[in-house]
């Protein structure tokens, strides 16, 4: 078992990048992980644009990405790059924040065209911070996600994306498993 | 005479990017331009962060882009990239809203290993806004600007950075003015 | 009128791309601009493995780039960026080699995830040559060229990609005009 | 016991990128690693440039690739960029030709404002070819690479690299025990 926090960064309220996350929590809690979601939006806005790592909410953020063993960061595309709202989170974390972590960037767009914002835009900044290993992640078309009929802030992903989606989740998983168990043996 | 927005993007206050913007600024006034700094920083968090362009603050700012001609982006380096603070703004402009502006990038940072995140991280971003042309753009070192000491928020750039520096921004000021003088004959 | 080089850069003979370019280059010829076109492949392989700028073949393309007003690069799209040929054509070059000149971006490839290539990779490297003006570029999928029935070296647009294309073309012939009756006037 | 492949990609004989490469293998060699090198250059230009992969010293490294458990990539700057003559090999490989493998990116260059050229350019094309891992890399000033006197094949890494260089090294190489101890146990 390990610690994940799956961190959302859409302005939108409610967001499917949002619900995508919730979505793969549940998934990655059924692979027996202890799975926590944070909304960076729910976040004060204030203290988020000052970089104000004092801040009650922020600091709990904060230690909570300090304490998981993996992250999940999940980002829709805006000006084919990450949101402004995920990296003010990301800029108030210290220079080597996901240090000895496994990272996996998911991505959420309305047009194929910008598949490659993971890779250009994302996977960099994450490098930067000191990731140790940031994962193979996917891009979810935003028409692929179909809102639940009986939760709000769950999605359907329908199965064009849920193959490709899942067997990355899975990967992550596997990957987290495998560096808990080698890391116990040390 | 052009007209131009300064936009600052650093979550500091003060700061020395955005007293690099008043800087530029003022080169761009002793140009005969009419020119209006803004930092994003000042705008209202909340409305930064869900993407409210209905927030009479940020709608100003946005009608101000959308009547430039030309403008100048400026940003430290955070994680590799431009600053959160800064794409919280740009998020919410319209899909082209840069289109026919000529744009200057000016990054500032505290290592010369950052240099390329203008060219790799800002410059797409200012591409995917539609911008007619982003102008070639400047890395100025933190340890290369001097708070002034008769105006806290001006700077003085040291020699080192100050000749590249205004190189482009007096670029950026002729080809405003060649536009202009363009668009005056069609 | 200007002079333009159009640089293709794919491995392939008989190549879409490079057949583009001679599309490009013929509509460029009808505004009425002196237009050469190079296929990187064509250049002595060893030559330019090596970076051999005394290469007699080699020599006479850095001259022709050198003395062009404004550069159509056009690439295919391998491994999500540009192709190492025409890379190795790029590497040789002078360090501001594009100084001054006007540039456009024309990438092909095989599916629209990877649009992206040309603001994130192409577009960073002209920029790092010292380009003037990088324009706007387009994307065109490999299916909406279509081999022409009379002509091997030509290729037809489909309408999807002809509009645009045919739109940033023309945006770049007018630059150069523009550029050449400033640079008149000085 | 991990089979490794280090391939170099400049374009210079001799080259310090070529033998920062074999140092590397060296010291990989002493982690008990099956090390073999490969510099680009010596293959057949005419086979890479035109993407040959029937060529029997390309195939030959084709197949390397294939069997390699992890690769050292390794190049030098050029253009903001990776080499063109990396790229003309790795742009032959099949698709997903990094599937399942460990990849270390080291890079040499003249200047610290090319750092980030691997995190924005080198490492979204090995993402594209299906790495599992693209371990954190270096950057290597060309300075503190030292001819070395007894060996013109070898260098002299200065200490101000020599740390963060072999840290990085040697990360890699637990990383690859780690995997093939993990996949010796399913």
């Amino acid at each position: 078992m390990s610690t994940i926090l799956v961190v959302s960064g859409s302005p939108s309220v409610p967001s499917r990048t949002a619900a995508l996350g919730e979505h793969l929590a549940a998934r990655l809690r059924r692979h027996e992980h202890a799975v926590r979601t944070v909304r960076v939006r729910d976040l004060p806005p204030a203290a988020l644009l000052s970089g104000d790592r004092d801040d009650p909410a922020v600091a709990d953020v904060v230690t909570a990405i300090e304490r998981a063993d993996g992250l999940v960061v999940a980002s829709p595309v805006y000006k084919a790059a990450y949101s402004g709202v995920l990296k003010t989170l990301l800029d108030l974390l210290p220079q080597y924040a996901l240090d000895g972590k496994v990272v996996l960037p998911v991505v959420t767009g309305g047009t194929p065209a910008h598949v490659l914002a993971i890779d250009y835009a994302l996977r960099p900044v994450l490098s930067a911070l000191g990731a140790h290993h940031v994962m193979p992640g996917w891009f979810v078309l935003d028409r692929h996600l179909e809102p639940s009929a009986d939760d709000p802030f769950d999605v359907t992903v329908r199965s064009e994306s849920a193959g490709p989606l899942y067997e990355v989740v899975d990967a992550f998983s596997t990957a987290l498993r495998d560096r808990s168990s080698l890391l116990a043996t040390r």
